[in-house]
């Protein structure tokens, strides 16, 4: 988070009171939501590729998380008197796309899709999380994924990537596919939807990022990932 | 259960000192492990065919609580001192294929392998828990799912077959293919598999069941899936 950021004002609790951040929140805990969801629904479907009866339990143990953190996002769109199904709707084209076109078709890009995948999610609700009133951003930040499962994928990728060199080329092309496309779905998703777009961006409320802070959150999320890439030796 | 079979000796705690035992319920616990591992993973991938957000929380909480008493059943095994991993590797083939055999290609026969299937697995697991100590047994109760996910799907299949006459010829075939593909699986994984024979089937221990007695379960477990079938209006 950039200083300039960091002293932008903050939402309380109260602000809820007031509809048009009321509904932005909604709106980014239902595409959140949505994206546990559906996180959840893909892990599950990626354990397929797993070898063994132990990996397919610690990406099952991954999923239930996922759906744990649904589950709790759900409950505060209800809390804010708000449908997570319609909370979720204006979304669900946009996150089924993000999966679709970043199907892995083995598992080592069902790996990739947890470490580098997982971990921009990550990285994009703790910027968010900053955003929102209290109670809101600690749920967040309870959702932002324990790293175990981060670290299980990187040291199974780093195995697999000793073990054969040629993979390292593919994964590195696949990995630049996963973060093109996030990006890309991510600020479609903003654009698309202007109770979000309000929330996120200072359009006029005193709150929010200015476009500046917004282009650079997404050069953070880049380079974030590009070091994730570089700690497997591979050029992001 | 038949009046002849609740009048056999029942297993005690002690009886775990005991190998052959030990093993048996070991093997046991790894086809049931096994079976809601895979459970997790597959009801979790046909949730994809969930045609609204809310069915596929339905479905995702159904896999959740499979994934659940996957974890309990692997506790136990390692209070019974062997490797949960271990104890499922005689047995993937068997459920693997089950699950191969029986892939849904939509959402009502996704929701009829949810209906039929998980049905006719929580009648062979009340029929096995007879055979086992309190312990195992209670754990074995306490996996038997909920009925509310049953009525879910079979709330869901009704409104279809009302909805479309033809479904209900596909339906009963598909369902004819579900029930006969569990109890062959069933049979193959005790008939391949010496230690969960010798506890399921008295072959000298003077517990468990004796081959008549385990043809009849058999029976049992088919006319409980006509009675469900019937319940759609379907023929079994």
């Amino acid at each position: 988070m950039s200083d300039d950021t960091r002293h932008r004002p903050t939402r309380s609790e109260e602000d809820l009171a007031e509809p048009t951040y009321r509904h932005g929140v909604v709106a980014l805990l239902g595409v959140l939501a949505y994206g546990e969801l559906v996180g959840f629904l893909t892990i599950a479907q990626e354990a397929g590729f797993a070898p063994s009866s132990r990996d397919k339990v610690t990406l099952a143990r991954v999923a239930t998380q996922e759906f744990a953190h649904y589950e709790g996002l759900a409950r505060r769109i209800e809390e804010l008197d708000a449908d997570p199904h319609e909370a979720m709707a204006p979304f669900t084209g946009a996150v089924d796309d993000w999966h679709r076109r970043a199907t892995p078709t083995d598992w080592v890009e069902a790996l990739m899709k947890v470490y580098a995948g997982n971990s921009i999610a990550n990285d994009f609700y703790r910027e968010m999380s900053d955003l929102v009133d209290p109670k809101t951003r600690q749920l967040m930040r309870e959702s932002l994924e324990d790293s175990s499962q981060v670290e299980f994928a990187a040291g199974e990728l780093r195995r697999a990537i000793a073990a054969d060199k040629k993979l390292a080329g593919r994964l590195a092309l696949w990995g630049r596919r996963l973060i093109g496309e996030a990006l890309s779905q991510a600020q479609r998703v903003a654009a698309e939807n202007d109770e979000l777009m309000g929330l996120l961006v200072d359009t006029g409320s005193g709150y929010g990022l200015d476009l500046g802070d917004w282009m650079q959150m997404f050069t953070r999320l880049t380079d974030a990932h590009t070091a994730r890439m570089e700690a497997l030796g591979l050029s992001a």
